[in-house]
């Protein structure tokens, strides 16, 4: 396998923590890595090699445009070694719309795909998350693409989390076929029409947010708006809960020691529903498999990343989007 | 006071936990109240006055045409109770839809309200909640309606949970003013326009999913798509977490054991989060004040709505909301 490219300066905790994470895959997995930024800042690479990249692109810079202009940013060169054969695929903890952006306009798009989507795991009740797509990616969406993006997440799930036969559903607000917006009612049209028996996937019909965390969906898609208001709210409530939770259990002596006989029971459920626990989203679409990471990664996030990346790149999900597009 | 029109026929726990609630309201705080239903089936009133309907709008019925055919429905009942001068407000536990709709279909649209919106407190970590709309009212959305959504939710939360200068945020994927849907753009350009000292509240931009619980928004503006999605998700993220946690407690005796001791620590938080403390969501905009509760409601959540309409009679919400739009 090509290396998988890390960018080193992208996230709150780059370049130590992320430098750390790739080692670490390195050293348990031999993945093979390269790592992409100033090697100075990099420091001790454990002997991973690197792609120098003078300038870095901020977590607040307008991803476009930063794409565009800053063309030796590492994000740029993590892009351009995917596309030039160096790297088998991208990983990035910095700017998402950047990552985005120079996937997107590096690697180019899978033929056929009309738009690619952030495809993020949402934690559930059990080990398998439900697929929620897009996820950001695309703030206006067609009716169409919604239909692509179902077929790109069937695929997703199936690579990635072994569900077998994925059971798509539609974001709605209301299960019956007739509810939502004007741009659900049309894609629900359009994706009863599709012969899912030929992707090996379901179409559930109307899903709603509460089904987001629950059993029945393996993949929910949706508009990148409603995708992202949906994430991020899931994340605010569970950062909130808790929060909440944990000043609870400080409230005086007794609550600490009781709730100290508690963590064993508690850690298994945090590291289930921990965004790190996934190793972050994936943009689905472009020719160059890219791994998107939560700004806040850190070593375990970034190892956990790489591992994704790994499985993505091995069992060819370009090319078997490629194949389910063009039929 | 007139009257609160209770429908006694609406949600999961109708009648019994509905008329238990209602009495208990009435009993406590001497609030007076009038159940609607089928007097058979309410049982014993404690004395309350009963208004007969003879028909019940099912959960899952279409609202327009349950309307508009189940003329002695208690949820049609009701809304004439308060277009007639007979109640103040009305309240059920019912079909949202069919409530809504027998709302502004009997007692009309305030002057000047483009369209009413479902109001829903979202809970916190303070005790505060974040006033989200429309959480469900309108599917489609445009960009002067949410104008109109933040100074009906700036009054909700002045009266309501005593905010003097209600922050009101655009809910959004992107805290930055270009980030967004068309809508959400245009929207900011509206909301950015308005003087809102004229109002006693403030416009402090895009919001995200993750700030609908946290501390520094009073008004989460949205179209009710988006809105219904964010709040079902926040529903079924509390839900799965929380039920985890209690499945977590019963890991083994020790466990359970420690658990008890913390459930002291732990039940205010569950007050806190837990969407029947606020009696659930109510219709801003039409003429007859209208409390949507969640289907599940018990005894206590009803007799909080009903606390809650009292509140929104005395304070005239209706007459405030006429003078905001007016001028």
């Amino acid at each position: 396998m090509l290396p998988i490219a890390v960018d080193a300066m992208g996230g709150d905790n780059a370049p130590h923590a992320i430098v750390n994470g790739a080692r670490r895959a390195h050293e348990s997995n031999g993945t093979p890595i390269v790592l992409v930024g100033r090697p100075d800042e990099i420091g001790d690479t454990g002997g991973l090699p690197v792609i120098a990249a003078s300038e870095v692109i901020a977590m607040d810079a307008d991803p476009g445009s930063s794409v565009r202009t800053m063309k030796d940013s590492s994000l740029v060169r993590a892009a351009e070694a995917v596309r030039d054969g160096q790297a088998s695929a991208m990983i990035s903890a910095g700017n998402t719309g950047a990552t985005m952006a120079s996937a997107l306009l590096r690697t180019g798009r899978i033929k056929g795909v009309k738009r690619p989507a952030i495809a993020t795991p949402i934690p559930g009740p059990t080990g398998t998350p439900t697929i929620l797509l897009d996820a950001g990616a695309n703030a206006e969406c067609k009716a169409d693409w919604l239909v692509q993006f179902a077929q790109m997440g069937t695929i997703f799930a199936r690579a990635r989390f072994g569900v077998a036969v994925p059971r798509i559903g539609l974001l709605s607000i209301g299960e019956e076929a007739g509810k939502g917006s004007p741009l659900v009612k049309e894609a629900w049209g359009l994706l009863d029409e599709v012969d899912w028996s030929a992707h090996d996937a379901k179409f559930i019909g109307n899903i709603e947010g509460r089904d987001l965390m629950g059993m029945d969906c393996d993949v929910a898609v949706t508009d990148g708006f409603t995708g992202n208001v949906a994430l991020k709210t899931l994340e605010g409530c569970a950062r909130n809960i808790v929060g909440a939770l944990l000043e609870a259990f400080e409230t005086d002596e007794q609550t600490k020691a009781a709730a100290e006989q508690l963590y064993p029971a508690l850690l298994p459920l945090y590291q289930r529903f921990d965004a790190d626990s996934y190793g972050g989203a994936m943009l689905l679409g472009t020719k160059g498999p890219c791994i998107i990471s939560h700004g806040s990664s850190g070593e375990d996030a970034m190892a956990n990343a790489i591992s994704v990346a790994t499985d993505m790149v091995e069992l060819d999900v370009v090319g078997q989007i490629h194949q389910a597009i063009n039929g």
